[in-house]
């Protein structure tokens, strides 16, 4: 574990309460060190690209976090450092790790449903983050809806050629000052005729609601939200049960363990890793795309952008 | 129709409504027209047999509501009427024309189930009829359980040939006082070794509650409740929906037009009933055996009632 | 009953066995009838107009099946006709009176949802119609999307300012020759700013799809497909159930009694029918944007059309 | 970790791969060392109330396996021991750790559903085990059934005064042939007036069903079995979803961590064990009582035994 100099007291102290043993003082310390194959990024998004480039550079296998960068460019750098380093790189789309996108995804992959035609993914917050974290978000489709990009083309198994995006401010009216959208409408064409939306809001009373459907020739599979029970309470008012789990630490855990797994495996199996840099710059692009549909009110060929 | 003097201009102002043309003015007026087929007796439980055996001799096909009588030797008497006449007589358990119970029936027939080990019959009223009711209602194993006896027997297709009852007052002592009781589980012993039970309470807060479970060798099968709509709610409070069915009327609708659809065209076919006096019968002996259990607190076999 | 003579024979044939006792020769014997007030007009879409426009001439109330026309200027013919006569239209859109989407849209007017975000309607067939009948359909838009558009109205109570229409031909390529498509996905933009998708399918393997999701600034409210039973069968290879209603006579039975039902009280009570011609005339406009929109590829505001 | 001399070296091997860092070679050695404050006893049951006797002079805090012993009075004796010594002994009914369960219990102690009135416990092995396993486990009320009976005094709150068991050997008649039975139904009342049934089967084809419900005079509440994956698939033939965790290391992983988690907390913050031997000697006592109902065949109060 690296740290910065600023919170180094806070870190080891939570280090040797988690049983952390060692805590590195800097990035160079760990890229440094021969005895480590491979590395974590999960620091803030404006630092990834620059931190792949070096632990490219020092020969580590990587995994960083979603999303590489904002600029296109530099997440080209970044790949094409990893490229001639030979190193691993893995993003942390964790999604795709999930027990029910994972079914989702069989369910094409195996026939079951046959040809996909139409695709929907609901991927609501249960509340805005803080204006704060707004500001430095990269905006909605590049914080959020980035995710929703990488599982549209996980769950199809092809590329995005174009986008149309309807977007507006309903959730609250400060997002809107900052030149963000809090609740979209984005549909999506396939190159191989697939037609889908992914339904982002930044506020869904209920807790996280994170949903896929798609339609095939022969069939159709949907996954419904998690729930910390299954408890069904029947009273002289109304059938119900408890809200689904409130956010992303609780509905994707079982996801972030296996995403780790896998790269792990990926490193001591010397295979390719499962989830890789392209895949980070294809969501990147779509998310682009979306923005660029939404300033001119039009469709976009995600060819348009970089 | 036919009417009692006694309530008769209120009845022919609801014939009137309803559209009925003809309106008699007593049972025997029907019974004499000759060009009457078959009657439905729908009075009042100590009028059945009675009515049974006088349409028998007059040649009616016969609808009869359940239950035939609460006297075994009485309910003897009617079917002989009956079986001498050689007409055709269908008690009204209409529940074995419901969609789901037929399709429970269904899994054990088509041995999609395997063979039948376990049943479970959950039925469950919204809330207790008046005290006045259930002074004359025979006490509960006889006017409430009565439905689920048959529908025990109809869904594994065998007979019962001992039961065991828990029963007890946690509803509403003024039941208890009247000596009858309103939370019962009464525990099947079928001839070819199924187990079941029959859970009936007078209150279920959430509404009318009836359902039945099968397991089998091969797998199960389980109905649910029916509800007005399929509508889910979903706010910062609970994931919800409306309450079910309220009650008979409105869950079991259905079932009643196909239960008479049933018997006039087993009167037009001359087809035997599908619901016959044995059965009004069987069911009967089975509610003496479950309060006879309870009286006695042992278990009791079927043969030894009637 | 009006009958044209081409078919007399059959439609006498078919009211005698229904228990229909009047069965007019021509519609103007209808019209001429001063005992009749309201007249059903279930015919051809290219004869409805005209029909309108003569039932009114004669005081007549009219029901009328969707779409009034494929034409504006004829709807607003008709329209002007209903509308000089004094008379009452309702146009048959029934699924504003099916359970499920009632209830959706008292969760809206309730604000037990809050204020209204976003809308998703999936509406698919369980296979396409004969392509005969595609040929006079209309398109798509006009055929299938038509109920969906006034389903989202209806739902949001609000009018669709802009639309854009992603659509193409996955199911059968025969329909594409034929200038229809089969797989669409219509955004829809409020002009209080909700935005919505109309999926439409012609071909859903596992029957009728019909569901509507509404997120709100409080809430969400999800209806589900309509089963004929509420069975599930658990074996050692799934747990599963029974396909959902396989078409609209199944699935929306009891709508097409409550819209006549509420048509004939409108009439008796003197009551403004519950959907207007006005309801007609803007769900056509929102079919003519939708496929202008796909003609044109872009977002299309419904105030250019007519 | 202590092992026998006889598995000595594959527990090594296995200790090892784990990272568990020191192997004892007997209990002995553990119950010497002075810096271990509690120990897990995870043996066959026949070892269990010796262990815990001289774990408890040892002045080590216990948490053993379920059950204790098949023996009243050697669980008494332990029982003494451990009283004696002041240690605290955990008994591993782990299911009062489980989310939907804990759940159940707290829509009691809430008054969410009122006063407990009919409990039902579902609880099905997928398959049965060996019968090698089946001749030396206890038999079914003692080695399945005692779960059940620890989760029916834990949702209602009250002890057990009589059982009713109706048993019978309906899945493999080598079961039968060893004295055991494979299906029951055993009929519950407690003290306070409630009413339950467990359901035991030792097959369910479809996988580990897990289930409870409890009607009360305000409502009800019902848990659901678990599943891997919440996705359901549509195709032309059913609705349905994959088979629900097929066995208890998959069904109950959370709770055997939870259970542990409570274990520890009660050891370091020196309050009383969640489940006590208290809890594993009620349980047995009623296996008892359920055995000597289906013996005698009748109803038997639970003071008869012990």
């Amino acid at each position: 574990m690296a740290i910065t100099d600023i919170d180094r007291a806070a870190a080891e102290q939570l280090a040797a309460h988690c049983g952390i043993p060692n805590v590195a003082r800097s990035s160079e310390e760990i890229l440094a060190d021969r005895t480590i194959e491979a590395v974590l990024i999960c620091s803030s998004t404006n630092t990834h690209a620059d931190l792949i480039v070096r632990a490219a550079q020092a020969g580590k296998h990587i995994f960083c976090e979603k999303p590489v960068d904002f600029d296109l460019a530099k997440v080209d750098s970044a790949l094409a450092a990893v490229n001639n380093a030979g190193v691993k790189l893995q993003i942390g789309f964790n999604r795709r790790f999930d027990a029910d996108f994972a079914r989702a995804r069989q369910s094409v992959t195996s026939g079951e449903i046959g040809k996909p035609h139409l695709l929907h993914i609901i991927s609501r917050d249960p509340a805005p983050p803080p204006l704060s974290y707004i500001k430095v978000s990269g905006g909605i489709f590049l914080d959020m809806t980035i995710h929703d990009f990488d599982m549209a083309r996980f769950l199809i198994g092809d590329e995005v050629e174009e986008v149309y995006t309807a977007a507006t401010v309903l959730v609250d009216p400060e997002i809107g000052k900052l030149g963000d959208l809090d609740t979209s409408i984005i549909t999506l064409r396939f190159r191989k005729g697939v037609i889908g939306t992914i339904d982002n809001s930044r506020k869904a009373a209920y807790g996280y609601d994170q949903r896929v459907e798609i339609l095939g020739s022969d069939g159709a599979v949907a996954t419904a939200n998690c729930y910390p029970n299954q408890t069904v309470i029947s009273t002289g008012s109304a059938i119900r049960r408890d809200l689904p789990f409130r956010f992303f630490m609780d509905r994707y855990t079982e996801s972030f363990t296996n995403e780790l797994r896998a790269f792990v495996q990926a490193v001591l199996e010397d295979r390719a890793a499962p989830v890789t840099g392209i895949d980070g710059r294809a969501a990147l692009r779509l998310g682009l795309a979306a923005r660029k549909s939404y300033d001119e009110h039009r469709p976009v060929q995600v060819q348009e952008i970089g």
